[in-house]
């Protein structure tokens, strides 16, 4: 045992049973003392190098899931977790194929080509691809003004941005997400052949981001492809210029049979209440085109890290703290939902709060938290111990896809909340790679995020 | 004149002489104007890319300080200014001369390459290069144990790493900054025949960091480099081993005669107090390694996007706004010592405010604030309305090195306090880059800055 342990240890003794303020100066201390083990000797920076590099991309179902639930399952037994297991659901398995092609023929005849991604879920063009007049709208309601007889045979390219004055950039992408998510089906539903959307990506560059769709069961399926935001904007003004011809693209997107597949879970028993379960989690799966390294094998490693912290510095929370894995947030949230069927069965334990990292490894700003009033003002009156941390803004809302299930549990939840600046110029691109993750602010995250496990820990919510 | 000013005009009106709750209301609408305005048209990154990438690094008395004189005078103009002008001031020559080469040879005799970089303001080696036994001190007090028996002859490696759970980083580089800064001469005074540093850098990665050093007069001027935090963690280790023989180095620097140079000045002239002035600033020059991206092209082109927006959406302060490039931040200060020089004898006007952007192009958290008591609880009664922009952490102290000789003419200063996780990753170093800096990062920076001078210019201080 180090000296810090046995130093902590003592602090525990001295401070317990307090009264409230000296109860909040020793939990500044221990906190202290988890930022300092974190800032100092975190792993999490290299646990996110494996899943990056060695793993890499990961999504449900293909063998670099199967390989990122294996290593992950190690990280957790060396954190130090009491035990490690995996928790079974059924994913689906959506492949992209070879990589997809297009190109914009122009009024003169010449043809440029595009660089174009099959968003996720969805059907592939014939072999032949898809070729048609390319017919831009910016929203749903220019999509029905057309109608039938603007829109049939064509290709619909949905061109609405993120709006840029949002200061949240997840209230941009909560607006924009429609088009891509719904975009497919509402082109269907008049006829056209085809979908392009404009990228979900805050910024103009070069690259395309993919992401989920659904089909809507009552029309026919359409392949879609995003294409960047610099090309969106050079194809609305060759539109515009009435100098397009025709767009063409071809996708080999299938959507396969389910497949197994598991959430990865650690525990740290809980001392004097661990039927009290409290889950820390992120998303294992990640898009095919990229690392994932924001989205996000940041919440993952992070949350390894709360264990390990806790274990490294001998605290041992009352209550049992779990960090799950899940698996296949992307394209389904199977994980999440199996997480959360498991525990309506397991009746002899309560899931009091269940906090999710899955906005990026950015620099903590706060948390967002669902639950009663009373369990929001409890958590609220924590705000000063997260303020040496820059992580004081806690807010009414939030939580987490994966951890949304167990709300029905009347679970609290609670989402990580970094800076949301940089998050969706590297969001499902081949961008988001380890090299966009600061360590500096990725170990910052893991710290509030062990600071607001620990406190749930020991207060119960 | 386009529809939003006729609005904001409409406003301005509307709101004249309310009472305080009405204030703030109409207050934080125009702070919206200026958000929306810099987030949708801003102009701070594209000026900031012909800073980076045209103009390049900018050291004082260089080819590029010059350029970049004439370049962001030309941004000045094209915001807007009324009136753009030159300051004159003398300006430190310092040259690196041909690119520094060292090498550590191995107890075994085998010679190892290191990449190292003169230190600013240090004086060359002789042309054959400095050689000497490594001797590993963490600070000073160390030093002064080995004594000149230990150093004598010796060449010092100061290897003092910024500490790693100060979560504020330039605490961490307040305090190993003294061997950077003070080390050489501490080491002269030993006998020691020459300086290496571990770089300032938060991260251990391969870039070795420059940044300004200044000798004692009592003792010999010893050259002096730096080496990347990696090669500090490797020396280290191998000096342990007893691993290490001797260490070589040569450095081609000199500091040539003082040239003329400029800071360069951009004006809106204020309606209603015209002679009371509020500076807003960065400084133009750069180390010569790299563009100088966050250090500090970024609160050059912020400053200027101030007058932009407020030209842009007719926003006409009461109280004249001055943009300020300030030359020689790095190596003299003698454009900051300029600035408040002229300021002393130009008795007509008042220095009310002062703000200075110099700590990178991050996304903002708030202000430090240096002025009477009675001028911080002004500015921080201002917190609610830096709030939607995450910069409400509005503290006491703080300004900003340029600025900090118009403190002795009374002036309020305020330092913009961006997030400082990734500062110490770039600081100095090839790796402050352009690319490096996030366009929504810095253009929210440039928003909160534009309300801070807004704010002061309507209501003064």
């Amino acid at each position: 045992m180090r000296n810090s342990h046995l130093a902590l240890i003592g602090l525990l003794l001295l401070f317990a049973a307090l009264p409230a303020t000296a109860q909040s100066n020793f939990d500044s201390v221990v906190i202290r003392r988890i930022s300092d083990e974190i800032l100092r000797n975190g792993k999490a920076y290299e646990n996110l190098r494996v899943l990056c590099k060695d793993v890499g991309p990961r999504l449900s179902g293909s063998a670099g899931a199967e390989k990122a639930i294996v290593e992950t399952a190690r990280m957790l037994r060396e954190a130090g977790a009491d035990t490690v297991f995996l928790q079974p659901c059924m994913v689906p398995r959506w492949v992209r194929g070879a990589r997809e092609e297009a190109y914009v023929t122009m009024a003169g005849g010449k043809r440029q080509p595009l660089r174009v991604v099959a968003l996720g879920n969805s059907v592939g063009s014939s072999k032949e691809g898809v070729s048609g007049t390319l017919v831009e709208v910016n929203d749903f309601a220019e999509l029905e003004r057309l109608g039938r007889s603007g829109i049939e045979g064509r290709i619909v390219f949905f061109n609405h941005p993120m709006d840029p004055t949002l200061v949240q950039t997840f209230r941009a992408y909560g607006q924009a997400g429609t088009y891509r998510s719904n975009g497919p089906s509402q082109a269907a539903k008049y006829g056209a052949v085809g979908v392009v959307i404009r990228s979900l990506a805050s910024n103009v560059d070069d690259h395309p981001h993919t992401g989920a769709m659904r089909y809507n069961d009552s029309f026919p399926k359409l392949p879609a492809v995003a294409i960047s935001t610099k090309d969106a904007e050079m194809l609305s003004a060759q539109l515009q210029k009435g100098a397009v011809r025709n767009f063409w693209f071809r996708s080999n997107a299938q959507m396969l049979a389910d497949v197994p597949s598991f959430n990865v879970i650690g525990e740290l028993r809980g001392s004097e209440l661990p039927n009290e379960i409290i889950t820390v989690g992120g998303h294992l799966d990640s898009w095919d085109l990229a690392e994932g390294a924001h989205d996000d094998g940041s919440g993952c490693v992070q949350s390894i890290e709360v264990i390990r912290v806790m274990k490294a510095l001998g605290i041992r929370p009352k209550r049992t703290v779990r960090a799950v894995m899940f698996m296949n947030e992307e394209n389904g949230l199977r994980g999440g939902t199996a997480y959360a069927d498991a525990a309506k069965l397991d009746t002899g334990r309560k899931y009091i709060f269940a906090l999710e990292s899955d906005a990026g490894g950015f620099t903590p700003r706060g948390f967002g938290v669902s639950g009663t009033p009373a369990q929001f003002r409890k958590v609220a009156s924590w705000a000063p111990l997260f303020h040496p941390y820059g992580a004081a803004d806690i807010v009414s809302g939030g939580g987490g896809a994966d951890i949304g299930p167990l709300r029905s549990l009347g679970t609290a939840l609670a989402g990580f909340t970094p800076d949301s600046q940089r998050y969706f110029d590297v969001h499902h691109a081949e961008s988001d790679v380890f090299e966009a993750v600061s360590p500096r602010e990725l170990h910052l995250g893991a710290v509030v995020m062990a600071a607001m496990v620990y406190l749930v820990g020991a207060y119960g919510l």
